[in-house]
């Protein structure tokens, strides 16, 4: 196995050799520059990771790395849209730098993109229909989990199992899929290439609560975004559930009245919302639902007849995810 | 061979049985909704006709024909968000009834679901993946045939060989692939399959032109749509195009004023427009056009070794098309 950032190196230039240099430039300029804005390419470098598990020709992923990564930056383009959203990782969004039409018509082409790159995966028909099924069982499952997102905002009773039931929807069926479909491109079988999903699965779950744990109380130096972000926007994360769950109804009606109110101070918001999530102690019980995932993720890598220095190798990898402070 | 009626006939009661009755139900009732309103199921008409002109068992291309319908249809509803279309078939369109945003994620989930359909065509894996690659193929020209039309909108200089190459990327391709992966599902070789698919081509140019004739000078008691539509919408239809190559500067220049004039009186601007075709003969360049596309995708049929019953057939399903009066 390789560092990540050697994974990052392999996937970053096959990205590149693989820009969408086509005409019309006006539906291809937008997909180059929403792939070009970066991030940590976590999911193809899971493609990679998933592949070399079980050879040494990594190679052999890279289109799957690819059709995975696209597929990433297809659901953040409409997600973006959808949400009105004016900055990607401190850039304008594709709506925003362009307009809307461009962003759904060029977000499509992307999708159908992805589906190109699965098909060139190397290998027999019977691999790239086992590929084509797991990918199209996570993209459907993907836009279920962004429905969910959507309906959520307008519910005040949703539950702590629900929430999860949705990011693990939105993000962690991807992350797990594209670690599944290295691991079939390796040469896995189906059923350890299934306990590798579950892996990723529960792995993008914890990463998910991660998420939500570190907007509010993230390190304001190192953390990317804005510390705060999610209460300002009074969106209804993980912590907040956790006040409505466990709170009592003294938290939980403070905090309700203080997410219907409009913000005329952020700091002080922010520090009231904190207040009570810190009374009620919400992120001690995050962080063991995250540790709780982790080890579902662990147990199911363990039950693979996979080598004990790669099964480290795994869980360090899982862990320093974990302790990310961006 | 069948009944037309019979192959839709064939069609809506797979396609009833294959609603989309999941969950959330704000995601996928949309897309019941605009598979609900109709239309003349086309495309997988040619898939079920190409099917069967290979073997009886003609139930082997409805998985198919449901993929091409669903694509279709996925691109009815973006296409009507970018255009900002209230109407579709006389009812409300997906973005009105609901909102931008289902209109964004139902159409996604359509996409994703009509490579469900191609995943679940009965046979090898070899033939699923030659079906995944002319889907796919076809799929990325009418994402630049959509991008090429709304360019068109902001051009003055559009030739009428771009004009066809951008109906032919956004419209013809669809019905061409329907017909090829059909014949392919029949067990037709590959070559014979791309013969069909250059007649499906071919009769969907044809198609397309009698399209932009009809809007103009259909019969206003049969015509679907409010005749004159394209007039009034300032549209660079074949017909507008056809003056600015074939008409004199003079009327160019009177056509281009009328194009760029607000319109005040509807009837008496189309009746102007009108004028200007017929001095220059427009309606007749264009039915001269139509008819070599026609012919073109007749010698393609007469290539293959299907039997003179079957092309007959085909040539008369063809010329019924291109007589209809809406």
């Amino acid at each position: 196995m390789r560092s990540i950032a050697d994974y990052q190196n392999v996937f970053q230039n096959y990205l590149y050799a693989h820009r969408f240099d086509r005409s019309p430039t006006e539906l291809y300029e937008p997909v180059n520059y929403i792939l070009s804005i970066g991030g940590k390419r976590l999911r193809p470098l899971l493609a990679l990771m998933g592949c070399e598990l079980f050879t040494d020709d990594l190679e052999k992923a890279l289109p799957t790395a690819m059709a995975v990564e696209v597929f990433h930056n297809f659901t953040l383009l409409h997600d973006d849209i959808m949400d009105a959203a004016p900055l990607r990782r401190g850039q304008p969004t594709v709506h925003i730098k362009y307009n809307v039409n461009t962003g759904i018509l060029s977000g499509d082409v992307m999708l159908i993109s992805a589906y190109d790159f699965l098909l060139n995966t190397e290998g027999s028909s019977d691999l790239k229909i086992a590929l084509m099924q797991i990918f199209n069982k996570m993209a459907t499952e993907v836009c279920e989990g962004q429905q969910l997102d959507m309906n959520f905002e307008h519910l005040n009773d949703v539950t702590i199992a629900e929430y999860v039931r949705m990011i693990e929807l939105k993000t962690s069926v991807l992350i797990a899929a594209a670690f599944q479909m290295g691991a079939l491109i390796g040469g896995a079988t189906a059923e350890v290439a299934e306990r590798l999903y579950a892996f990723g699965r529960h792995v993008g779950i914890a990463f998910q609560i991660q998420d939500d744990i570190l907007d509010t109380f993230g390190d304001p130096e190192k953390f990317g975004k804005k510390v705060g972000g999610d209460i300002i926007q009074n969106k209804k994360t993980l912590l907040v559930l956790t006040v409505y769950e466990s709170g009592s109804p003294l938290q939980r009606a403070d905090l309700q009245q203080l997410m219907a109110t409009p913000t005329e101070d952020e700091a002080s918001k922010i520090k009231a919302v904190r207040q009570i999530f810190d009374a009620v102690g919400v992120r001690q019980l995050a962080e063991k639902d995250m540790g709780k995932h982790l080890q579902t993720a662990f147990e199911n890598l363990d039950e693979t007849p996979l080598s004990i220095e790669r099964k480290i190798y795994l869980k360090s990898w899982a862990n320093d995810l974990m302790s990310r402070e961006k």
